[in-house]
């Protein structure tokens, strides 16, 4: 492997309560899911998440999800096909607003949460929000989590002609079907087996599950959390290894075009 | 006057809640002012009253307001330029993503109720909003109830280059500043008298005031509003009157091309 | 049948926007279910409906839902017990000590929308609502459509000593195991076939179901929706169709206690 | 001065958002003060926060904002009386209704934020305010900063009986008419000068003004923040000087009745 996009959800405070450590991450990776105010984020927040992206270089995806800040979009909610339509359009179409207005494009979208599972499954609203996928961007990119089983949105989306970024995890754990295995309370990781998953991944594809086996993953993009108590030296680590291996690190729309990014 | 526009606000629906007439009204007006989530509307009620626009050839305009459902947008909330700038980048940002996937442009910016009131005042909000509008309009546009004083918003959008389309009430009174006198519960108006002041204004462009005298007004666009007990006989009275008198109804940035609308 | 409760849902305007028509209905029944504030409800609109109970001596309960004011609460949520429990302790001590200032006690507890959908097979969460409604209520008192099935929250509140209130409809259709038909639209309802329901309802106990059979429903109130095209005729030709076959109205704690209400 | 209480706002995370340090505060103080879903806090929130008090013997009051999550309840909206008054019994009610399941009383109101501030100046604001105090408490009981000016609240409480706990606050400068420097960030705060003002306040009933002065506060209870950078170490060395000076620590409830808290 060459080259790798890294990207991380960002933009999810609210108003006074701060989340996550974007002032640091974000000029550390190349793509920044920026939440857009109905699970985490407001309109403050967005701009403020935007401008650190532009003057670091960072390409700027959509973070849309649920309308539920009190559970931060991660409680199921029965939605239609028109709602879940028209709340990716809305919200994607705000954030996008905004970066126009920075010359920026909106680089890809990528569902959160609760709204994100219930894509894994349900093939009707996932037609719903491929179809505002494309209607958003120009160049239609979704970024899912890399997995074994057949999922309903990339399904979806790449019969549809939209062009799937697939993403290995490290700081979280596979089972053996590839599905990631999430953790309520996220705890500080050990960097040096973070670092042998790395290299494990760019040499042979491949994820340990929990359950000891090895599972061959697909992936364009390491999907990274900013949340955690130690994710900037588990940003550290992963981009000294992928150094370390020889693979340069660009935004995933960038790597046919071989450029690289300043991050 | 040879011809003349109508707006009104629609989409102010939220949820299972209803509000105004969108149905009846919008094919008979040719611009309307959509609400965009803050002070009501909402994503799916967005979507469906551009859907009626574009099937009445309707253009559409953001009515981006406070964020404050409870209070209809009507109540002064303390904000600060940036909050005032990033709010109708997201709201109006939000609902131009719907009007792009409609091939439908941004036609104008009609900031609603309290906000609306706190930009008659305060320059430097005013500054904050003429920049969102002119980085979300191809062509930015503002409309807003014309007046003998002078204006916050609508002298700093002149002075930026931003046209104002000033607008006339036949469904409000004047006080003698040619401030709209407004009224907590709407009651049903008299046609008859809505008829004369019609034709009052389209012969020496003046509006009689509460305490009897005349008044100057200079003005592009009727607004009417919607949820009055006889919204639709007001705009019937109106149109007739408008046509009786040879003035022929265009949204305003087409009044100079001459090109009628089928409203 | 002697005498028998009625009872409808109440309080469900928010801000500006209006539902229902409580002015005219709680009047004329004993026992209202008053929102909360998170389907529908809100403080102001909350303490008005209060002042009409009181006024015309209808008892008074909480209508909890789920927080999600953009699908009125019909939507379902998944939550936790520890939500479930805190949702209705909130929201209906916010109801009670309102209550509280106007000398009421706070009657019983309903839940709505999807939040009663979820009651009704969830028996983990049925546990969490009934320690709320034991700890709300002097004497504790649920109501819940009557049905045929073994229900939840009815079946773990029973156990746990809360009196059951059973409802019938006469505006809803019933299927052969006694559930209610929902209709996403309300349309106006056949007063005649309304009263025969009624007239059945009292002599045998027994409903009609949507393929032809008779049900028997063992029912202390009867529940009437509020918000459908004619209301107020249906609440009419109920009452009187009661009044006729000799029944009384009186709210169901009093219906021991033989002391008729104003209704 | 033989003893004093120590409170602080509790309970103002939302969701997923953390906000405070409720954790190690709250078995430090006497009092704590909780928000009650308006500006900060939720319902699961508000139960855990009661539970630490129940369990540390700190008594509870409410501390109501205004409807502006995203604002935190520090933006000034114009609200009504009858507005400001169901806002109050609804957030304190529910409160209540929590503390009630704890066998713990509603000890008393303190406004928050922006409604603190309108009510410093607002007689009609303060007057429905009083009115909600005196519905919610057995013993009406409000707490509000010292200050040598007349303001609104607190006078009429006074005048209807309701008793006042003024506060003086170590961790805030004041000007010198008595009224407290806000502070947009907090700073850490020095420890040692802290400690100094505590000492002048116990001896002598002064704080000392930013322009050098000293001023007379009549204060029953101190006010901590619990969201600064070393919150736990400013508690720790007011409560240490308390204990030098010979000054015990008790809820402001409980001083005439001599009873230590454990605190």
């Amino acid at each position: 492997m060459k080259s790798i996009d890294i990207n991380c959800d960002c933009g999810e405070s609210y108003g006074n309560w701060h989340m996550g450590a974007d002032t640091d991450i974000i000029p550390g990776i190349t793509t920044a899911n920026v939440a857009c105010g109905f699970h985490a984020g407001d309109p403050v927040t967005m701009q403020r998440t935007i401008e650190i992206a532009r003057s670091s270089n960072t390409v700027v995806g959509a973070h849309p999800g649920l309308p539920d800040l009190l559970g931060f979009g991660r409680r199921r909610i029965e939605i239609s096909p028109e709602e879940a339509y028209s709340y990716v359009i809305y919200q994607a179409g705000a954030l996008r607003a905004m970066l126009d207005s920075n010359d920026m494009p909106l680089h890809h979208v990528k569902p959160h949460g609760a709204l994100y599972l219930m894509l894994n499954d349900n093939f009707v609203l996932a037609r719903s929000v491929v179809r505002a996928i494309q209607e958003l961007c120009q160049h239609p990119l979704l970024y899912w989590p890399a997995s074994t089983e057949g999922l309903a949105l990339p399904e979806v989306a790449l019969d549809a002609g939209v062009d799937v970024v697939f993403e290995v995890y490290f700081d979280l754990d596979y089972d053996s079907n590839g599905r990631l295995v999430l953790q309520r309370e996220k705890s500080a990781l050990d960097l040096v087996s973070i670092s042998e998953r790395v290299k494990l991944f760019l040499r042979s594809s491949e994820v340990v599950t929990v359950d000891g086996g090895n599972l061959n993953i697909n992936a364009r993009s390491i999907c990274i959390h900013g949340d955690g108590p130690n994710a900037r030296e588990l940003l550290e680590v992963i981009k000294m290894t992928l150094n370390e291996e020889g693979c340069s690190i660009r935004a995933a729309s960038h790597q046919e075009a071989g450029t690289d990014t300043t991050a």
